[in-house]
């Protein structure tokens, strides 16, 4: 949780930057109506600090619709539907504009019948999964969001990586309090706490990855070779190694949500995102999906809204650990980072500002942001 | 996972132990359907390989009816209801009714509409949380329950113990293969594990319970004692202390399952659970939700359990980390224990059967399971 920041890092202006990652993608044939959607997405991301899926991965989404991978127009097709369900097709488009059309279907039913769950095939990458759990806030209703994502997990017992680190976020509003608003991997660490190690050469944790041998080891350097040249290891399922800290129930989470995603939507699941066909990239048919429920088809909204407030007092009241003077609910330190960047501006490594710099020149727009 | 086998422990035929359960129950009061769900929720416990959920309990029952604090009937009051949710009021009875009772009416909602949320309130220990999950295979549906407990779990950072393990389990259908049954306590371990290291004088690992002054310790006596006289300390959430092995996810998975139970149904929560006045116990208020999702509004049937089986097939069939022969689906011990038990009998240890013997004369039955 939270970002690392470095003397280096450069502030840029929010208004700014969103407008600029916009302009990039309508360049590359996204309408819009879309590319405000990703640009939002994206610096929501910076916004929260989870940077990782910030403006950083703009390379990566050019990337893709260069290759013909991500198509720039992100056509949506109902495969099936019920009052309270349903199942898009996103033939390959933005995973941000499926999520974002998955998400109020889900609201809509919601609002008609007290849940929705909208399950989306053919995606791709959709950001940070809260973006999405977020949007039900506002309905008073709880948002559920949830997406399969490329193989980087070993199962417990297992050598090879089989699962995505497969987050899933809850987001349910409080009263006065902020909401909660869970967003979490279900792998101990993402793929990037391992390459923060690798490039400080410091020892990792126990618990996070393993060798070739599918046992836990404190070497980044060795585990993000081993990745790359698929040797074998890789990151462990929260709870680690074993069945001893409770690893087999981060596994299980994960497992659960690819069931519910992949199986459910009929997509890729496991190893067969971001797979390859005769050595050539195919779409990576990431899958997600979106629930809500109606908090007033359970309970009157202010009540409930009286008790949650209640309950989080109590929490942040409680007694603290030696040496601990906060305890947080879910969401609360991105809540605050978010309000500060917000004046500040968002802060990015000198790479990630080369790299905005390079993706302007290469789709020919002016690199206004700075 | 599995039980701790000893060769003191006494293998007891099912039927007849299912039988003298009923009976005790029926002798307390409790409706002949009533007790029969009760005593097979038990055993389910018991056959499944979960012996701290299963008859080893019956005490605990009988004591809250006898003294007022669990009803014997369970009316079950209607408080709230839309097409695809509702909220029942269980007024102190036997959270295996209720739980029967509310699991029901989720999945004849996700049969006439997609999906069907039902939350309990006033409610008690309802068994394994996987029997009610379960209770949605047979109709094609994905099964989903949870319910909040007594508080055990220091919250990441925090001292005293705020949330109970609180468990989650989803049950998901396959075609060849046995089906998906996720259930998992949100806490690294169940207090019982605390006591087997106690029992065997043993230190625990890292990452399972903290001292009074919310520091992790391997102190198994020195927890237990705390937790009794209500010093401080308690058991950590999964990912366990701190957040560098995720325990801040933990901590979000069980403070989320508290909010979609107490706070959503409208009962208690937190540290209200099991709560005295005056020094007086009060009924616990246990709340549960449960929740169906029918696969068929996503997708045909035949299709979802043809991927589920293949993708059971490639993860049974990736390799194994060294030293390992097995990867396991969640669900797949506790089958093929189940199967073995009900041939075998479930092994109890003597002081359970001591105390079955000694409810018998308590409540005046035959101890006929021997």
């Amino acid at each position: 949780m939270g970002i690392i920041m470095s003397e280096k890092e450069i502030l840029v202006d929010v208004n700014k930057l969103k407008a600029f990652v916009q302009c990039v993608f309508e360049k590359l044939g996204v309408l819009e109506k879309d590319a405000q959607i990703v640009a939002d997405n994206l610096l929501a991301a910076d916004l929260r600090g989870i940077p990782s899926h910030g403006v950083a991965r703009l390379e990566r989404y050019v990337k893709g619709i260069r290759d013909g991978l991500i198509k720039p127009v992100t056509r949506l097709v109902t495969r099936l539907e019920t009052l309270a369900t349903a199942t898009l097709d996103a033939s390959d488009g933005l995973g941000q504009v499926a999520g974002k059309t998955g998400m109020e279907l889900a609201i809509k039913k919601a609002e008609e019948s007290g849940a929705g769950f909208v399950a989306v095939c053919h995606s791709n990458h959709y950001g940070i999964a809260a973006y999405y759990s977020m949007m039900a806030l506002s309905h008073d209703l709880i948002g559920i969001s949830m997406t399969n994502s490329a193989p980087l997990v070993v199962p417990t017992f297992g050598r090879e990586i089989v699962v995505g680190t497969n987050p899933l976020s809850v987001a349910i509003p409080a009263g006065h309090k902020l909401p909660f608003v869970l967003d979490m991997a279900t792998s101990t660490v993402p793929r990037g706490k391992v390459e923060v190690y690798d490039r400080m050469g410091k020892p990792m944790p126990h618990g996070w990855a393993t060798d070739e041998r599918g046992v836990s080891t404190t070497d980044a350097t060795l585990v993000l070779k081993n990745l790359i040249e698929r040797k074998g290891g890789g990151l462990l399922p929260l709870g680690g190694e074993g069945e001893l800290l409770g690893g087999h129930k981060g596994y299980g989470l994960s497992l659960m949500i690819d069931i519910l995603t992949g199986v459910l939507a009929g997509g890729a699941f496991g190893t067969h995102l971001y797979e390859k066909k005769d050595g050539k990239a195919q779409p990576a048919n990431v899958c997600h999906l979106f629930g809500a429920l109606r908090i007033e088809g359970f309970r009157p909204i202010g009540e409930f809204k009286n008790s949650l407030d209640k309950y989080i007092t109590e929490i942040k009241n409680s007694p603290k650990a030696a040496g601990q003077s906060h305890i947080y609910i879910h969401g609360e330190k991105e809540f605050e980072m978010a309000e500060r960047l917000t004046k500040t501006g968002v802060p990015l490594h000198p790479k990630t500002v080369g790299m905005l710099r390079f993706m302007a020149g290469e789709v020919g727009v002016k690199p206004k942001f700075e």
